[in-house]
């Protein structure tokens, strides 16, 4: 599963059965650097907000303070976390839908985003974890007032969000959610044996982490219509499958500054440092162009399917209309969030300069912090 | 002048002719008291930010960063500015505009707040601070590429704004500037003498202090009409008397945690508790009055206009709608941003609660934080 705004927490490592590239010392991809340059990475699909999303992440800010509260350890913790905005990561990914399902859309992120938070502690265990989850995954369809608060606001998401779903979308919204949590408990064990693993293996396991099951339900909440039927096509898996990748190797890059503080394995830039034994700055160049060719492959199979007979249908226009922006919206939310940048971060329009790994409170600068006199020149701190 | 968002800082005791009520020991009016509680304002007006207010705050944002950055100790107190999303204010007050305008009128509103917290430092003399405000009245109109930040930060507004203004509307802008800079200058040496007017004198002299003609002028030029002939005109100045009145007391009211921490009488609770020896939750509970009152005096007002021989005119008719807008959207802009409930405030929802004046970090609570077991009463605490 994943906290969406996309995951940015330790991800699964897949278990037994998966072709384990090592088990490197942390040191050996990346842990000594201590900046990089992010280019400008290319827009090839629009992102807009919602026109109505200050009040939207307003009004997902008092459902998270009016369900969740008790969730954080103290006042603080839950202004830390508002404080990262993910009421705003709805109305950036859903900025077509109706004015209700995008705050039903906005809850629903914040939701597994804290859920995440508060279960992803490094300290629990695989039993604790299986005990919340499971729980968890019974909010979803049960209509209690007792429980934990958690399972209610899991209620209050089902009670508003299945009515405006197919039985079959129904289906899927709790298959996604129990499928998701328990990926993530199955990770427990593993979090912490820092192995790493090559590229295809870990986008292959990453889609299911990111939890792509629910996002392409919540993409189809917010442009009210069902998929159900055309997901498992060919031109569907393939244009969902670079949709999604583009969208983990852009949270991968975008987070890798927070990641690499708790020396995360699973993220597409500790992949390629180890594969392939670039060096950080080797590494998030590859990455920029992976993400590239995926919105690329993206645009060629979507454009497929709408040149295609499915062209004519309007659901299926409008699909891929909320994956465009989707796919947009995440990548310019990820400029926005303090949640990458550190506490304290505002945005200042910047989306590409030098990115310390070690400040705590980082900006896009247009000079590396290392060789101050290379001022205005792309040259990596680590050469 | 005023820093917009509405003025918050030191304001002009009027120096001589004003009839001053006196200089109270600072402890009279307010300092002995530790909370109050907010009740829920009347919101007679629509409040609605613009639908593309989260790409305008951060383009404002970026704006800033490149004309004013220099106007910042250094890079932490320019974040510390930006957290307090100024940028967002010109999308409260204009979400009807063309968003080119809206922009204009964000990055506007960012100049007179930054200008006011760089020059308005308690150590500037009335030299100091009449000399830059020479200069950046100066900038106006002046096409300098070798000036100050501020000079040319004011070129550049002037610049994309004056072109969509009428030649009388163009004299307004700079008289505007420069008869609010000039209050503000005026104000200077008498800024430190803690003196309490009484309430007319006081709401007299603060609608200058609070730059309402340049707030008429922006709200003009977001809904693209000119009242530069209707604004002398009795029903037009009642009009716009109760506009500017309703929205300084809910500035007064909102920011009078920030302004009561340094002790400022030029707020109308403090001169509410000084002029009628009242307890400080009572001068709330009359300020909340007296906003109501405003508030309707205002719609009774607009409401004569619009139903005589003028509300058939389009651009009044507009003219009406937009400072609805700037009432409602000022309103509701108080409660989100951390400019008055201290800089780590993430907004809640919350428009009604209990407040505390020496938290750093405050909240609206359901509770009083001095009688913790009255929970959900409503009590002062200074009862």
């Amino acid at each position: 599963m994943t906290s969406t705004p996309p995951s940015d927490r330790q991800k699964a490592d897949g278990g037994e059965g998966l072709p384990l590239v090592g088990t490197p010392p942390q040191a050996a991809y990346g842990t000594e650097e201590t900046e990089f340059f992010l280019p400008e990475l290319p827009r090839p699909l629009p992102s807009a907000y919602h026109p109505n999303a200050v009040e939207i992440e307003v009004r997902s800010n008092a459902w998270v303070c009016r369900h969740l509260q008790s969730c954080f350890a103290d006042e603080q913790a839950l202004l830390f976390y508002l404080r990262q905005r993910a009421g705003l990561y709805g109305a950036a990914v859903s900025p077509l839908a109706d004015e209700r399902r995008a705050g039903d859309i906005a809850d629903f992120y914040q939701y597994v985003t804290v859920m995440d938070d508060a279960v992803a502690g490094s300290t629990t265990s695989e039993v604790q974890a299986r005990a919340a989850l499971t729980r968890i995954t019974d909010g979803f369809g049960v209509d209690s007032d007792d429980a934990s608060p958690l399972v209610r606001a899991g209620a209050d998401l089902w009670r508003r969000i299945t009515p405006g779903l197919s039985p079959a979308q129904v289906r899927r919204f709790k298959e996604s959610l129990a499928s998701s949590l328990g990926g993530y408990a199955d990770e427990v064990p593993h979090r912490h044996a820092g192995r790493v693993l090559d590229l295809d293996s870990y986008l292959a396991l990453r889609v299911f982490s990111f939890g792509w099951p629910f996002v392409a339900l919540m993409t189809e909440y917010g442009a009210d219509v069902d998929m159900s039927d055309l997901h498992p096509t060919p031109g569907f898996e393939r244009a969902n499958g670079h949709a999604v990748r583009q969208m983990i190797l852009v949270n991968d890059l975008l987070s890798w500054r927070k990641e690499h503080a708790r020396a995360d394995t699973m993220n597409a830039v500790a992949v390629l440092r180890h594969t392939d034994s670039l060096t950080l700055q080797d590494a998030v160049d590859t990455l920029c162009r992976l993400i590239e060719d995926e919105g690329r492959a993206y645009l060629a199979a979507r454009d497929r399917i709408l040149h295609g007979p499915l062209g004519t249908r309007p659901d299926v226009v409008a699909y891929f209309g909320a994956v465009d922006h989707l796919i947009g919206g995440t990548q310019a939310y990820h400029y926005l969030t303090p949640r990458y940048f550190g506490d304290g971060y505002a945005p200042d329009g910047s989306t590409s300069g030098w990115l310390s790994l070690t400040e705590p409170l980082a900006r896009l600068r247009p000079h590396p912090a290392t060789h101050p006199v290379d001022a205005g020149r792309r040259l990596p701190a680590s050469r």
